[in-house]
This record gives C-alpha cells, structure tokens and sequence, in this order.
C-alpha cells in the first residue's frame, strides 16, 4: 500500500505499514509502529530568498520520540521481533538509546543500552531510562560498548540495532520517499543533511536510487552532506581520533557508513563538506528566528552548509532544495539554554513594557 | 478542503488549510502555518486490556512546538496577520509562550511574552526565546502580567493571544474533527484529557458539537476531564489560591474555560474529576514503559482518570475511548530526570553484562 493509498483511506499507519514491500523484512513479520514517519515538509520562504532557491526542510524532529531514527529503529524492531529475540541491544548515548527503548516497550522486548562509564549526562539518557531500557554504563570506553552489544547478537539472544544493522538504514531510505511524494512527485535538485555516523546520507542515497522506480522519476538530487568541522572524517580523509563539536548528533570520529556517504556524493555528483560551529549555531537560530522551527543544533548542519554554497555562489539559481533537520530541539535543552538570557524586569505598567516591544 | 481532500493530493497543509471553512477566520487571512495538526491516534492495546476498552492515544505533542497549544496559536495568529497587527502579546511561562513565540517567528511579527519575574526557570521559557520572543519580566504576579498584555491589547497595537483569544479555541476544536476521520467517521464513546485552564475540553466538545453537522454523526462522546488533585478548583466548585501539582501545564487555580468546561461535562453525560500526583506519575511512567509514548507528566492525567474509572468499575467494557496527551515529554526535561537514575556500571565483559539483560 502507499502513502498516498493510506492517506485516502484517512490513517497513516507508520513506515511499515506504509512502505513494507520497499522494505527487507521477512514475511510476517508484525508492524511494530508509534506512527513514524509521514514528517512535514516546511517550506523555508526566507531562507530560500536567501540562497535564492525553492527551500523545503524536511523536519525529522516530528518523529515521535524527536529524531530521525524512529523511520529506521521501527523496522529494525519490527524485524527483531519477526526473528523470535526477545531482547534489543545498542551502545548510545544519544538518539539511537532513545528511539530504541521507546520502540522495545511497544514490542514488548526488553532493551539494553550500553555506554561508556562516566562522562554521561543523566539528560541525554532520560528518554532511555522513562522507557524502561536497561542502561548499563562499562568500564571502558565507547569502542568496548560497541563490542559488548555485537558479542551480546552474538550469542544469538539478542538483536543489535545500532545503524550496522541493515533493516536501520532500510527504514531511513524511506524519507527519499515521502520527499518525492510531497514534492507532488519529483525529486529535489539538491537534498542537503548531517553527516555524522553517515547511515543517513547513505540511506537518503538509496531511497533515491530505489525511487527512480518506485514513482517512476527521472533523476536523482545532488546529495550535500555537512560535517561539523572538529568531526570531519570524511571531508579530511582521515579518522578524527577526539571528534569535537557542539552538535553532538554528529560528534563522530570514524562514520560506520563511510563508504556509502562517499558513494553517494560521487555517485550523485555532490559534496561532503566542513561547517564551523558558529555556523551551525547561526543556523540554528536563524531556523528558529525567521523560520519558526526549532531542531537540534546538529540539525542545522545542513542549513549551514546550505548558506556557505549560496555564499560561493554555488547554489544553482531557483533550485528546488530539501535539506533534513534530523532532530527536535527540545531534544538537546541545554544548549538552548546556553544560548538565550532572560533580559531584566520592568515596572508592571503599559509605559515600562510597551517600549520593549517597539510600541 | 477536507482533510481526506488534503491526504488525497499528498500534502497536508496544516490546521488552517484543512479546515478553514469551519473557522471564523475573516475572509482573506493568509495562512500561518508550520504544518501542525494532523497528529497520530496511536492504540494503547496494554492500557486497553487493563481498563477492557480500545483506548487510543491523540498524541498532540507531535505539534510542531511539542504541545497542543499550536492547533489554536496558527489560527490567531493568521488572525492577527489578517488584522493588521504587527505584535501578538501573551501572558505564559510555559508551552502557549513557546507556541506564540514560533508563529510571530513565522508570520515575521514581534512577540512579546510578558511573565512574572522571579520563580521563572530558563528552559521553560527556553523555546519562546530561541524563537526570538521578547521576554519581558515585570514587577509583580501573573496577574500583573495578564493585566499588562490585556492593556497592550487594548491599544489597538497588539493582538492577545492568550486563550481569551476566541480563534484559539476555534482552532484547538479541529482535533475533534481530526479523530472522528481517524476513528472512520465515527466520534469515540469517551474523551479522557487533562483540564488545566480549561480550554481544551471547550474546544473538544465544540468540535464535537459541529462534527455532528460536518461529518453527519449521530452522537458526541462523554467528556472526562482529569484535574490535578492540588489544582482543582472545578471539582472543588472553587477558585484554588495557590494550585499546587507536578503537572505544571495544568497547575491553574481560576480555569479562564471554566463555564466551557462545566457545559461539555454536563451536556455531554460526561464528569470532570482529580488525580493524585502520584496517579499522574504512575500514569506518565506507564505510557512510556508499556506505550512507547513519552508525554508531559500533564497530558498522563487523562490516562490517570481512565485507570481511577476502570478501577471503579465505570469503564463500559469495549467502549471507544480517546485520551488526549497534550504535550511531549521532552517539554519537561527536569522532570524525567527526577524520576530516573542511572544504574552502577559493570566491567565492560560479556559475563559481567548479559546478566543485567536477563541473558
């Protein structure tokens, strides 16, 4: 059944439901669903006078527990259930923790998150820890808890669901979809995203490729990928051994999905480039400033790239632009916290507050 | 348009789009919008086998700001847009501040957002300042505040956007409609929602009312409105001087809705009753844990008066029921890491790990 079909019939029934037989899930297996996906594509109107380009932003941050990784983690869990595990595991400390407890209590599973000890903000594992996941902190470093959640599949009791699992980047392919069909049935010119661990640049890649057939289109669009420029790897060519950056979703040293980002820029005849922080943050509050919409600061990644290329005039005039805002920004409250003060109090008369607001 | 129209042409425009006929928006205002409404009905299957029921989850944190309060804050604000004004003013410290601040953000007005000072967190005013509000702190109580945005209103220079606003209620009605379509055409036996200020269950039963006309049916559901224990002054039948309850979001003691909320209970059979804020916490954490839903600690009161009815035998076994979870849990970051810790770490060895996964 396709979106479209489903929008007919007056339900969104989630990425399963919607795109299975795109997806490679085994016969039978269940719909495991919070009604992901279907994610509004807001046009970008001052932005887009900006860059002089058609600017969509395809807010990802609406996936119900604020990232991306719901369109991939539902048919990953959905396939760990089709294949009798019981029991999910991942190393996180971000995103992928939170999406994955959250799709484990609806399936019924248990869910282990692994991380490294210390260093770990109780925050950024709340979503976690309110959905019932077991947290395990090691003593060791990222790298060892990667290794205990592959040895835990290993042993065939569990399902790792980390973006090495194939059905991750299944599900994520599936944005290429819902673009095209919100577009009224043609790719973008240019589809602009963050690039940190690369699933889903690699993923984005697929779904345009598989969409040549699916809708029948002619093309595919020019993929821009942005790499916060402490956590280069692939702009540099090289392991980034301390990866740093205020945009933490993308604070990745070594992408696992290295070779499908850089296939996907040859491949599409884009690009893979560096933004500073202060570009990412200028973004960031330029999107929420002018455009009503509030994502993660690594969400702006790709705006900041965006605004670089119009800067080197390397924007084609008019092109039609999606660029993805991976996540929500209430997911990340702190920084948004370091970035706004609360200005000083006035006398509670018309004549001390209506100055404040140019009246 | 209908919203099935709107599903067919693969775009949904957004609450004013979908439903702009039934709005009393004046001819010729534009249309606001980042894309709100048309947010999921996810089944609640475990909480239904424990109340005997098909209980479904109208989940409004996947508004754009993460509350409900942006189905009615496009609407006045595309009214503010069509009567000239160039400033929306309200009175908030929490989820209608963040709406108001990314709507004047996207219809480029100003936003003031008058609060008072003191006893003010950061992050709850965090959305409403990154969105580029101005936050005027004054001299006095909340009242003091209202009052201020009141006399601004009155110059003829501002809009008020608080839900005294009229469009605001007009615009929170379409979730009515939007789980009539959902449910197939037909309204649900009960609605379960939290009652804070009031609005909300107005808007519902308003909604529901004209639904009997748009979509020719032949009933209305029975509205239960939950109220915190420590806040509840329409089960009291009395103002609440100093409401008292974690569920900050409906922490109101003189509800602005309150003749609105004691009609749809009384037209529609239904009842208006409190809930301990233990019962909203049990409530809270067992979305998220059984669900997969994470919603703020207020939006559970509805499921807290739900699980009180089961227990009381006064759940009709099989009814449709519909609870309103009317914000994202990532609204209250303070509040999820109250309630959760992070376990001791282990030695990062299979043998150390696998045991804390059952395994």
């Amino acid at each position: 059944m396709t979106m479209d079909a489903l929008r007919r019939s007056g339900a969104w029934g989630g990425v399963v439901e919607a795109f299975r037989e795109r997806l490679a899930l085994p016969a039978g297996a269940p719909t495991i669903t919070l009604l992901e996906g279907n994610t509004p594509l807001i046009p970008a109107p001052t932005i887009g006078d900006r860059v002089g380009a058609d600017v969509h932003l395809k807010f990802e941050g609406m996936n119900p527990t604020g990232s991306f990784k719901d369109r991939g983690m539902c048919v990953a869990v959905s396939g760990a259930v089709a294949s009798g595990s019981k029991v999910i595991v991942c190393a996180s400390t971000g995103n992928t923790s939170a999406s994955a407890a959250a799709y484990a209590a609806r399936a019924g599973l248990r869910c282990g998150v692994v991380i490294p000890e210390g260093q770990i903000a109780l925050g950024k594992l709340a979503q976690a820890l309110i959905h019932g996941a077991s947290v395990i902190p090691v003593e060791g470093n990222f790298d060892d808890a990667l290794g205990i959640v592959r040895e835990l599949a290993e042993t065939g009791e569990a399902t790792l669901v980390n973006s090495v699992n194939p059905l991750r980047i299944e599900g994520q392919k599936t944005v290429a979809f819902e673009v095209v069909e919100q577009l009224g049935g043609v790719p973008p010119d240019i589809h602009c995203l963050p690039v940190g661990n690369a699933g889903n640049i690699t993923a984005a890649w697929l779904g345009y490729t598989e969409a040549l057939e699916v809708y029948g289109v002619d093309r595919r669009p020019a993929m821009w990928g942005a790499q916060a420029a402490g956590a280069a790897p692939i702009v540099r060519g090289e392991r980034v051994e301390r990866p740093q950056t205020i945009a933490t979703a993308i604070r990745i040293g070594n992408p696992a999905s290295w070779d499908g980002a850089v296939a996907a820029r040859d491949s599409s005849g884009g690009t893979i480039e560096a933004v500073t922080d202060a570009e990412i943050l200028d973004a960031y509050r330029l999107l929420a400033s002018v455009e009503g919409v509030f994502c993660e600061p690594a969400s702006a990644a790709g705006v900041a790239l965006l605004l670089n290329k119009a800067a080197a005039g390397e924007v084609p005039p008019g092109a039609t632009v999606v660029v993805t805002l991976t996540g929500h920004g209430l997911k990340d409250p702190d920084r948004v916290v370091q970035e706004i003060e609360l200005p000083a109090s006035v006398r509670a008369e018309l004549d001390a507050v209506a100055p404040r607001l140019g009246l």
